[in-house]
């Protein structure tokens, strides 16, 4: 047995091929490039049973990551994240199998820490010292931290609106951070110069081809969680996308190995009315969106008016039947507030919105009576304080509190 | 197989026994109550391999705990934290073998999510309706969110100095959030008299006996995780010191499983020299700790002046052989760094307090060459942003780097 059974790079626009032992950015042909694996040998070698007896992290799935050697793998324990049900939320929507995959309960509490936890290992292994970033704020936090740990410089650029958190754990990393009066899309065009200028690892969503090997864990995850039966519906607050890609990838490739049978569950990509490219293009039934202009969301994570993935996004959708779908930030909360007094989960607004999406799409009836469907919250509550607005009484020392209100 | 072994509580000081299927608080004379579980029949109908087949949450030793019918198990998918290895701070340090339990990864970001879990749960399970705590944050904005998975109703007093990211949790749980200006012991008495008042369930510190049951699941990870060889040191960040207590009762009770053998960890409890009633009370070997005036820390969650069960927590040292020490305020923040540098792992101040109470006990001698060493972080620095400082360049849209800093 092989730690990995990656076998090539391949570009999905023109089908160029390359190595995994060097280090490769986009293709030639300037889409982004992906990970195969040497599949007859995985079915024949590899049991779901295998997979299942190991610890509770991503890297149980290590034969269907990239990563050869396992002295290179740079880990903090990410993965195997809970998958809650949720069923008083459920109830309240109609939806009487509802579940939450909870990206939460992660380093750096959201989602990026699998793909910084892959993709940083992958980098060490192909001899990478110096990487460079634009984000949004959490993907920098996850790839600096990772990168502190494989002993990697980093260098991160993020908009000056973007999460004040993010920053803190960017620098405590180590890391040089920059920030610009501007957007992710200008954050981009700064670390390209870096780049080309200075010879740095292109780390950008999609710009290397290892970050997606470690999202797709997440639709692994659910499939094994569900024991082997997908659901019908998976949700997925889309911005970049490469969540909703890597999960795409996964499912695919379980039917491959004959792990799961049937149907695919229908990929719903959703986004924020302020910033909804996907839903716009998916409206039109294009193949690629279009630059969203002067974008604006407080769901900082999927403020992406133009994503290089958007045409793997896109094809997703159409493959397995889904659809695309915006929620604008007001509702957004009321259903973040919803969720925490019914289920007790304090979740980010992009996860909220999935939910969001799940009721808007069972009152149209899209979402069928007797559905599975699982949402992704892609992050903890706690790194958005400021989505939740209070007014509280201050008390004296000696001070005394009225009858409680009951629920 | 019963869900649970539970046989009755037990008061540590008098030996009063009370029975579980009632609403207790603390014992007649005033001490807390333990629970005690039927040993003779768990060693028969238990085996270790039952357990480690189970799914990835602390509810996999639902034998072990006390909630009696699985229907009342109140879940967010807490416990199973990993267990990372440490070795580039370990070698900073000269401790060959170090480990971190990383309690970050749990809902709502801290160790308090397992009593709350199992807390919750069993108040459901006697009937509770509406509960009441004091906290320093962490513990009320876990108990706030699971009681509003519960459908418990929650009333909650803290200081107003407590981090302001626990209020957001706790109110958005939809619970009676008061804020008091003193300290954790002045919102004890508000929450004492409202209690008395109003006929709430006080869900305090040790005055409801089921929260170090949940506490206690990290005692049994961690032995589960080292292969039930256990480590020859524990160090825990000590306020109330439940979780210190719950490890020792742990592994004591493995003990009598006959799951682990030899002799017990020694047991470290680690407080802020501005608030260090247990390290005093242990040097001075004295069986109670006296309340320290005028305590101050910015690890707030070790910001308790006197612990109800801190007779609990001196007995674990002295059995286990173990000690107390105190950490500065300065050096826990140098630590954060230097564990975010070295390891890519972002903690909290409480935590850092427990790798750099290693790093001065190995220099004493205390830590001996080739020990094996587990300090428990018990939070996710994103829950203390302001531990962070930092002075960051802020670009022009069309702007540029000079050569990044490697590492």
């Amino acid at each position: 047995m092989k730690y990995s059974y990656i076998s090539h790079l391949y570009c999905p626009k023109c089908g160029n091929t390359y190595n995994t032992s060097e280090q490769h950015q986009l293709c030639s042909c300037g889409a982004p490039l992906l990970v195969d694996y040497k599949w007859d040998q995985l079915k024949a070698e590899l049991k779901r049973e295998d997979v299942t007896a190991r610890k509770g992290d991503l890297w149980r799935y290590h034969e269907l990551l990239p990563v050869e050697e396992e002295q290179n793998v740079i880990t903090l324990g990410e993965g195997m994240t809970p998958l809650v049900s949720m069923p008083a939320l459920g109830k309240d929507m109609g939806v009487e199998h509802l579940y939450m995959k909870d990206e939460g309960l992660v380093p750096t509490g959201t989602f990026k820490a699998r793909g910084a936890a892959v993709g940083v290992s992958k980098a060490k292994e192909v001899g990478v010292t110096e990487l460079a970033m634009p984000t949004n704020g959490n993907a920098g936090a996850a790839w600096a931290l990772y990168a502190a740990r494989a002993g990697i410089a980093s260098t991160i650029v993020m908009p000056v609106d973007a999460p004040v958190i993010t920053r803190n754990e960017v620098a405590i990393a180590g890391a040089n951070l920059y920030l610009v009066d501007g957007l992710i899309s200008d954050a981009g065009k700064i670390v390209g110069k870096a780049v080309k200028e200075h010879g740095l690892y292109d780390a950008s969503t999609l710009k290397e081809p290892y970050r997606i090997e470690g999202k797709k864990t997440m639709g692994l995850e659910i499939a094994e969680q569900m024991d082997w039966e997908m659901p019908d519906v998976i949700l997925y607050p889309t911005g970049g996308g490469v969540g909703l890609i890597g999960i795409y990838k996964a499912l695919n490739e379980l039917k491959k190995l004959g792990w799961v049978e049937g149907k695919l569950p229908r990929l719903v990509a959703v986004q924020a009315t302020g910033c909804a490219p996907i839903v716009k293009a998916w409206k039109e039934n294009k193949k690629e969106s279009e630059f969203w202009p002067d974008s604006t969301t407080l769901a900082f994570g999927i403020n992406v008016p133009k994503a290089l993935g958007d045409f793997l996004v896109l094809e997703a959708l159409y493959e397995t039947e889904g659809c695309a779908i915006a929620i604008d930030d007001e509702t957004m909360l009321e259903e973040q507030q919803t969720i925490a007094r019914l289920e007790g989960a304090f979740i980010c607004p992009e996860g909220a919105a999935a939910f969001a999406a799940i009721r808007e799409l069972k009152q149209t009836g899209w979402i069928k009576e007797g559905e599975k469907v699982v949402a992704l919250n892609t992050g903890a509550g706690i790194k958005y304080p400021d989505t939740v607005e209070i007014k509280i009484p201050i008390l004296e020392k000696d001070g005394s509190i009225g009858a409680p209100n009951s629920i």
